[in-house]
Parts: structure tokens; sequence; C-alpha cells
């Protein structure tokens, strides 16, 4: 049998973190998360609980690793920490790191001056840390950041995977695809990528950097084997994404809030398919030196439509109340723009999407009625203004 | 009377923050300096001096203030203390504010663990503050940050000042020009940008961004009027730049030590030049949301025209055993490159450039050979590398 391959997930513990690890144990990897509770922290302090609950991490790896053959192990480690950091890392050798240790919300961002200062050292100093770590291995372990395509904002152009051939007064280059970000949250992914761009260059290091759109979905195949195994579930206005934040106002018989005119366009995907991507990377690893880019979408919609999409389940499974409802953009963005991003690389390696079907959304809405009770109606609506 | 306008030097104990404070002092300008001698930190820590000696801050200001009609103040005070800085903010109400507190060096970047993470702790955290202290001023202050030219790299395209219109697929966009650092250092001036950038455009705030290239010379007017006034000049690997390095090579019988081919372009600047756009820049705001960007530089040469024209002043004064020697380049960067940046904002608001003649090579020998017994030796030759 092939020897399981190493890999460090940080920020493990977290609402694509924890899938990841499973799914990254169950496919014969041998993981091992490093977190340091940052998000349930923040979560704390701001009174905000995910709908379906969560188990703490040394009871879900411990749950985990009663049915499983790859046993997860785990670190709490701030990785900001980096003299800290480093035996952990020196000790495990790594041949793939999975960045996910990141302060994931926009909203957070730009809630106050604490929030966007921690925002800003969490996300450059642990990638900082993290070029160090791993250039000091003698794996020299493959980087994979999850980034956002939040980055590239909403340009008039096309947008292409990472990279653009720019031809100009006569003459070409190849540059990476110019970036402008909509929030404090999206500048910090895009001053990532400069960083790991510049040492993958300086150090020769492999990065891959995965432009992800939002994410939706509550259960992979690993997290439906055991409720301690469940992720989180979050559908306030700083971490829920906006696909499950619908949904979860739906059960409450809320209004479905669309910011401003709900013409943004975006490009999102299923958390399984997040978990596909991810391996995909995995096994597709760049040269020596090179900054790999995949954007990491399967479907483009604009916000009206998503509501429209769950008003339409929720009503096939005879939710009553619903309606949609137009607020004042809390944002500050376009909400009338051209978008049209290329998603290539992974299809062309081999990913079959999971479309966002009215049968998978009147199953997500389902599996959630039980928790409506739960929902804490003073979540709901969005209260960080960007101005 | 004009009345006149209050300004903030952030890193006005530099080598040209202290020449920018009397300059705009003389200029009618209301100076407050703020520092919290970073730099001078650094030198003791590493065993690195001026060549001319240097007077502490106290010294410099009570002496500037002892022939100056507008007296300077200062601080000493570090901007990535928010709590601490916001009084002193918010108490003198600036109008501009001249960012130069930034660690400036590409080597020290590069030096070490630590030396990394507090350029980068340091330049990003320093930035993100500012543009908060600002935005709680009522005169929402014009901030004006002092950029690199080394921000862009060496594309083979031409470099535009700051944005490019890019035509895609039949579409097109202004972005901004596509940055690539040859350094952390450079890396983190990249992110600065980028942070003021999105600030701009969320918070409508006024910034400039002010894209330098190398500056050499050792007086200003302001710095002449007398010994304790002069600024600092730098010569070891970490802090001097290249012409002020080949200069003191020359004075001490030392070798010019061209890094590799030596066929690297970039664009220079006289430092009565880096105070003149300074001025332009102060007096042509940009507009509320806009982030208004200039390349700032005279003349381009390759570091082998630089050593050369070195070579032939020193050797017009008298200087012996003057010879240019090609060392293992310690940076990682090309050295046969297209190299053609736009420099036409400040041409157009009226700059006139101080050529760098063989003439003002010469005074520049001249009035440091006084120093040639000070010159010490072991600073003289490049110890970082960066790989």
């Amino acid at each position: 049998m092939k020897k399981s391959k190493k890999i460090i997930v940080l920020g493990g513990d977290g609402y694509l973190g924890w899938p990841v690890a499973m799914f990254l144990s169950k496919n014969n990897y041998d993981v091992l998360i490093i977190d340091d509770y940052s998000k349930r922290k923040i979560c704390k302090k701001l009174g905000i609980k995910s709908l379906c609950p969560v188990k703490k991490l040394d009871k879900r790896v411990s749950s985990w690793n009663k049915i499983s053959k790859n046993k997860i192990k785990y670190e709490i480690q701030n990785l900001r920490d980096y003299e800290k950091s480093k035996p952990i890392f020196n000790k495990f050798q790594p041949e793939t790191v999975i960045h996910l240790a990141e302060q994931p919300s926009a909203p957070y961002s730009m809630m106050s001056y604490e929030a966007a200062s921690f925002t800003l050292k969490n996300n450059l100093e642990t990638t900082l840390n993290l070029a160090y770590l791993v250039n000091n291995l003698d794996t020299k372990a493959h980087i994979i950041k999850l980034g956002t395509m939040g980055e590239y904002g909403t340009p008039n152009i096309d947008i292409e995977e990472g990279f653009i051939n720019i031809r100009h007064k006569n003459r070409e280059d190849k540059f990476l695809f110019p970036r402008k970000g909509g929030s404090l949250y999206h500048t910090t992914k895009i001053q990532d990528t400069d960083l790991l761009y510049f040492y993958a260059r300086a150090w020769q290091l492999r990065v891959t950097d995965l432009m992800q759109g939002p994410v939706y979905g509550l259960h992979t195949r690993e997290t439906k084997f055991h409720q301690n195994l469940w992720t989180s579930f979050f559908y306030d206005g700083i971490f829920g994404t906006v696909l499950n934040r619908f949904v979860v106002q739906a059960i409450a018989g809320f209004p479905l809030t669309v910011y401003g005119k709900g013409n943004q366009r975006r490009g999102y995907l299923n958390i399984l398919d997040t978990l596909e991507c991810i391996k995909i990377a995995i096994e597709s690893p760049p040269k020596v030196g090179e900054l790999k880019i995949f954007n990491q979408f399967t479907e483009v919609f604009t916000v009206n439509e998503l509501a429209e999409k769950v008003l339409k389940s929720a009503k096939n499974i005879g939710l009553k109340n619903l309606k949609i409802k137009k607020i004042i953009n809390p944002r500050v963005e376009m909400e009338d723009h051209y978008y049209n991003p290329v998603c290539e690389n992974f299809k062309n390696l081999g990913l079959k999407a999971n479309r966002l079907s009215d049968n998978y959304l009147e199953n997500l809405i389902e599996e959630l009625l039980i928790y409506k009770s739960k929902i804490n109606h003073s979540e709901i609506l969005p209260n960080i203004k960007w101005k």
C-alpha cells in the first residue's frame, strides 16, 4: 500500500478547514491540523453562533479517529508565533501545507479599527511565517493558499486565471492579473498573493493560490458520518455567506435581504467542490519557483438569482411568508457591472462540478429546518457599514 | 501674509525626512515631525554609521528653529501604536501627511526572519493606522506616501505612471499597473499601495503615491546652513543607495562593486528633486476618493553607467586606485532587461530636474573627502544574499 503523504491544514477547525482535514484523511493523507481558535474567539466575543452545533476540535478529532484508518493530529498554535510554530513544522516535515488560517470575513475587517488591525496582522504575519517555515523544511512543502475571487474585484474585462498577457505599445509581458479588492479583508488576500509570489521567485518555493468564490452548503461525505463531525453553518452578517444566509432567512420567515440592486455577479461553489479542488491542487503541484493560480468556482449568479432560487425551493417544500427585500447596500461595490471570470484549469484537470439545483437547495433547507428555533433573529440583518 | 499650512512628516528624522521637514518649514509650512528612531536603532544594532556625523533630532530641530521663522515641532512616537498616535493627529489637524515612516532597505528586509517580520509589520501597520488616523480628522488630510519605482519591477512593456489601460478580448478597463517587487521591502510597498488605494475608494480619502527611484546626494539648500542640519549619508550594503556607495568606494580606494553584469537599469534622482517633487505633490492634491500616482525619477542609468560616471569624476579630481569590480549579484534580479518608465506628471507640473553632471559628482566627492578616515571598510561590501 502507498505510504500516506504528510499534509498540514492551517485553520483546520474552520468551516472549510475541518471538512478538508477529514476529506484528506479519508483520501489516505496523514493530516496535522494547526489552529489557534481565533475564529471561535471572535464568534464568542461578538455573540455569533453556528446554526447547527459544532463540537470542539478535540472532540471532532477523537470522533474522526475512532472511525478512520488515518488518524488526524492537531496542535493548538497561533502561526503568528514563528518560534513556536517552527518545531511543529520541522518535526512533521509536511509535503503540502493548506493555508486556511486567515480571518475570512469582509464585514469583520470593516467593523472597527481593532478588527481591521487584527485582520491585517493575522493574515499577513501567518503568510510571511509560512514562507519562512516552509523554506526551512527539507521537504520544501508545496504551499496551497486559499485566496478569493474578490481579489480581482469586478473589472470590465474578462478575469483570467491569475495572470494576464498585456500587449502595450507593441510590446508584451505576462503579469499577475491586476487586483482591486472590495474590503480590507480582500486587500489582505491580495497582499498575501504578493508575498507568496515574491518568495516563490526569490526562494524557488512552490505555491498554489486558489481564487475561491463564496462557498455554500452544510455537509460533505465525511461530516455526515456522525453529528460530532459536522462543520459550522453561519448565517449572520459577518461569517455567513450569501446563499447560506438566504436559506436561514427563508426558514426564519424573514425577508431575504438583497444588498442594493442585487445585480452583483459572483462565482459560487458547493463545499463539496472546495474539497475536490483542493485535492486536484495537491495532485498537480506547480513547478519549483512557480506561483500557480486557479479560479475556484463553478457557477456565476447575481444576488437576485440566488434569492429567487432559495425562494423557489423554500416554496416547493411548503415554507410560508417568503419574500425578498432590497436593503441599502452596506458595502461599497458596483451593483451593475460586467463579470466574466475564466474557470478552465480545474475543469481541465477533471473537476465535475456540483450544480446548485432546486433539489440540492430543498435538501439543504430541510436539513436545517430542525434548527429553526435556534435562529437568533438579531444576527440576521447586516450591521457593519463600509463607510 | 498667508497662514502657514499644517503638515506632518512621518519619518522626519530620516535621510529624506529631515531635509523634507526643513524644506517645507522654509516654504512656510507648519511642520510636525513624528519619528520613532527605528532606523537609528537598526543602525546601532548592526553597527552601521552615516559617513558624516548626524545630530540627534532634538538638536537638529533646535538648530533649525534658531534660524527659521516657522518652527518645526516633533514627537517621538511609533505610529504602530494607534492609541498613542491618535491624540497627536487630532490635536495638530494636519492638512497633509507625508508618509516616510517605512523601513526603506531591500537588503535589510532579506537579512533574517526578524528583519523581514519587522519590515512587514512596520510598513503595513503604520500605513493602516495612517488611513484610520486621517479618516478620523476633520481635515481629512491629503496623504502623500513614498512608494518606490521598484514596485513595478522590470517589465517588458513601458511602465506607465501607476495605472494602465488594458484592452483585452475587445473590452477595456483601467487598472493599477501590475506590480512585481524584487524584495520583501518592495513587496511591502506594493501592499501599502493596495491598502491606501482601497481606503481611498472606500472612505473617499485623498492619496498620492510617489514611485521614487534611488536617491543620491548629500546636501539640500537647508542642510548647508549649519553642520547640525546635515542629513545622513550611508554607504553600507543595507542603507546605502548605489550612487552614494560608489562615491564612498572611490574615496576609500576600494573597487566600485557592480552587482552581476551591471546592465540593470533604474530611474534615479537628486535629493534636491525629491524635495521639489514632494512640494509639487502637496500643491496638486488628488480629488476626493482618488489615488494619484507619480513616477518620481529624473534620469535612467545602468549600474555600469553610474560606476563609469563616478570613476570619471573621481579621476578628474585626482583620486587614484580607481577601478570597477563585478561581483556576484547578491540579489535575485534580471541583469539584462527592457526598462522604459514614463515620467511625465512631474514634468508637466513644472519640475526642473537636476541632472547628474560630472560637476555635481566632483563636488559631492570633494565634500565627502574630509571623511575618508571615517570610512569603515567592513561596511563596504554587501553581505546579505537574497537566497
